[in-house]
């Protein structure tokens, strides 16, 4: 599907010294996209392309003409601060930007010392969403989540009958999604014990979600599915995205029109998008077995059992506030791969648009929870807790059952293959602030 | 809640001639705003008031210097044909606006000869939506509707626990919200049969439902909840919606997480938004046994119980394939009236935000399926059919379960008392084309 070039090639190096230090996220194999101004400035906001510990200000470098005219032109409907006109034009302008920075960045690179100014260090940006998110689905395709959420409530048959056949997604809330830094208060609303009247007040059993939000380039026009064979060439790249839940507000309101105000209070994503072009090495096979059962027509290609998957190690971490105060850096609670998704982000694109439904540029496609199938590989604190029983203990002496006020989310993914750099994701960090007093 | 004022006076008629016809939608106590352009033109879309068969072109007459000078700043933000930064702007300029035109519509205006050119046969012109609808929430008031489907699943209980204590909601679709005239195609997905394998086609079980929709002005901030005193002060105004439904993809798709693909291919909205200032006359008590059960304290409010509901007649038409060939009008299905919901726009509001969740100007709340308590008032066919039992027979001998390609389902409403003149919705018309030849 996609075509390794030179901007793979593992021997090349930046002339940013930070990109070529072997733990970055960033080194010159990545070149992620994001939105950013100078912290606390009053700049609009602007496109960067992140590489090592800087970033790179394209409307800088498209100012100073250092960025060829094509890939100038195509940064054309960006100036207020959101990517979608350039994320419509899909894979040819990626893929020039892309090019052009990965030549420009290079050591060796005649453009060294003009592109130098338009550098900025990520210690001293701030980001906004990358782009305007129209609509936002989340999809289910996490098996070991569904199956460890559904023993919960059906030990006898955790996995309901359409979940073989159906990529189940839902639709969320797009107003409350915010990037990487988000702080938010802890939800409030109905919950139900053991008495007839349901009782009011903050939710008691927060939670994280550990996703892979895939961001949306082309879109398709209403009553025209989108094939699979070319559901990827409408992706422009993956964000890591954290689906906070509220259990006990879910558990009650959630029959029979799906989760609501146990979902929609906030949604927070990573600010860099990696695009499918970084990803093209870390690609693999679709890891289900294609017999149990065989996916119908729509759902299944000869590419997507080859490379349908993405091999991305994916991570949570806690930093509670009695860590912070102690000066402790965040904890690491578990690690999964998205490769054991039961679903594919073609098959998401397909699926979604098999009915007509026109999906738009910048729409954001959630994986659902990414748990591992091992003990401990649980994607959310339901899951490691298992439903509140066993609390998970912190190395402070700490414990969580579910999410404390105070406490940091922070998700973080990297992939990694013989042969190739390593490319990572940066940040998803959230914090929960007590719930608003009334 | 709401002020009477001059501008509901019933006496007060309009030199627009049409706006006086007793069953015009119309009239000057209307003045309902919606964006539109002359229709096939390449005129940027604008905003308009309907006054009889006649649009005011408002800026056209805020060129040539017609409104008030705060009424035309409220205006400004709206020139790419979107309402979302007037809406924002609150119930002062909504009722600015009111006044202004009322006054310059009425019988006698001095302004007749000035601002006659800025009219538009509403027979020339074409829609866009109002406003760009960030996000759309669906919610289930109709109790009848809830109880009705309840009862061909589960016939000794048809209402899940929850559903006098939460005003049930869920997120929707925004990309695939269409004006009146939308015309989509048949969706195609996975329905489940008898056997082992989904079958895949065209679905055959397409439905609509009978809905009203309240669009935001205000918002909120997250974090902040909407006290239902104050939430009404949040709304802009009603429209008619279509919630189209494919009973087979959904009745397969559902489970856990809420409807998706049976639901986000269209959603049709009315042109014309009626102001809440508008709806003032129309109130009246909220109708259900309060004491059964007594609401929690967040969603109760003395205003919501003695005027939250909308005294509003619904009406579902067809005009099939055949009938528009044979050059009959379509046909009325059934009547409600949505005075019968269950919860309010008020607890809708409320119970939205309670969480903490932003709304958003412009964002769209769905009231559910509104199906009136007697017999033949079920508002969507599901109902009319009794889970496609029992045909529902049209008077040219055609017969339907489902809809029928080619064909036209409107929705209609109009608010009547006595003492004041009637008002309408306009026609929420939608179109079902053939499923897509994959």
């Amino acid at each position: 599907m996609y075509t390794l070039d030179e901007t793979h090639d593992p021997d090349r190096t930046s002339w940013v010294g930070s990109a070529n230090a072997p733990d970055t996220d960033f080194p010159i194999q990545n070149l992620p996209i994001g939105v950013f101004r100078r912290r606390g400035s009053a700049e609009r906001w602007r496109p960067g392309v992140a590489i090592g510990d800087q970033v790179v200000d394209l409307f800088a470098a498209r100012d100073a003409q250092l960025l060829p005219a094509d890939v100038a032109a195509s940064l054309a409907g960006c100036e207020h601060g959101e990517l979608n006109t350039f994320m419509a034009r899909g894979a040819p302008a990626r893929a020039f930007l892309r090019r052009a920075l990965s030549e420009a960045l290079r050591s060796g690179s005649p453009e060294q010392a003009a592109l130098s100014p338009c550098l900025v260090p990520q210690a001293e940006i701030e980001h906004a969403l990358p782009c305007r998110i129209g609509d936002y689905t989340d999809f289910y395709t996490g098996i070991h989540h569904a199956t460890a959420v559904g023993k919960l409530f059906r030990p006898d048959n955790p996995l309901l009958p359409n979940y073989k056949w159906v990529p189940i997604g839902y639709h969320g809330r797009s107003s409350s999604i915010g990037v990487s830094g988000q702080q938010f208060r802890r939800p409030v609303g109905q919950t139900k014990g053991a008495g007839e009247v349901p009782e009011f007040g903050p939710s008691r059993r927060l939670d994280y979600e550990l996703e892979v939000g895939a961001l949306v380039g082309c879109g398709n026009e209403p009553g025209e599915a989108i094939e699979i064979e070319r559901a990827e060439s409408h992706l422009f790249g993956l964000v890591l995205l954290n689906d906070w839940s509220a259990r006990d507000l879910q558990a009650w309101e959630y029959q029979p029109l799906g989760p609501f105000l146990a979902k929609n209070f906030a949604t927070t994503i990573s600010p860099w998008i990696v695009t499918m072009e970084a990803l093209a090495p870390f690609r693999s096979a679709w890891t289900r077995d294609v017999a149990d059962p065989q996916p119908l027509p729509y759902l299944d290609s000869a590419d997507n059992r080859r490379q349908g998957a993405v091999d991305l190690r994916l991570e949570v971490w806690l930093q509670t506030a009695a860590m912070r105060e102690a000066g402790l850096p965040p904890e690491r609670l578990m690690a999964s791969n998205f490769r054991d998704a039961y679903w594919t982000l073609a098959q998401m694109v397909a699926h979604h648009s098999v009915n007509g439904c026109n999906l738009m540029p910048g729409d954001l496609l959630g994986s659902g929870t990414q748990s591992g199938p091992g003990e401990g590989e649980g994607g959310s604190l339901l899951e490691l807790s298992r439903g509140g029983q066993t609390p998970v203990r912190l190395s402070n002496g700490e414990t969580r059952t579910f999410l404390a006020d105070g406490d940091t989310v922070l998700l973080r993914a990297r992939c990694e293959r013989d042969g190739f750099r390593r490319i990572g994701f940066g940040d998803c960090a959230g914090t929960v602030l007590p719930a608003r007093v009334r």
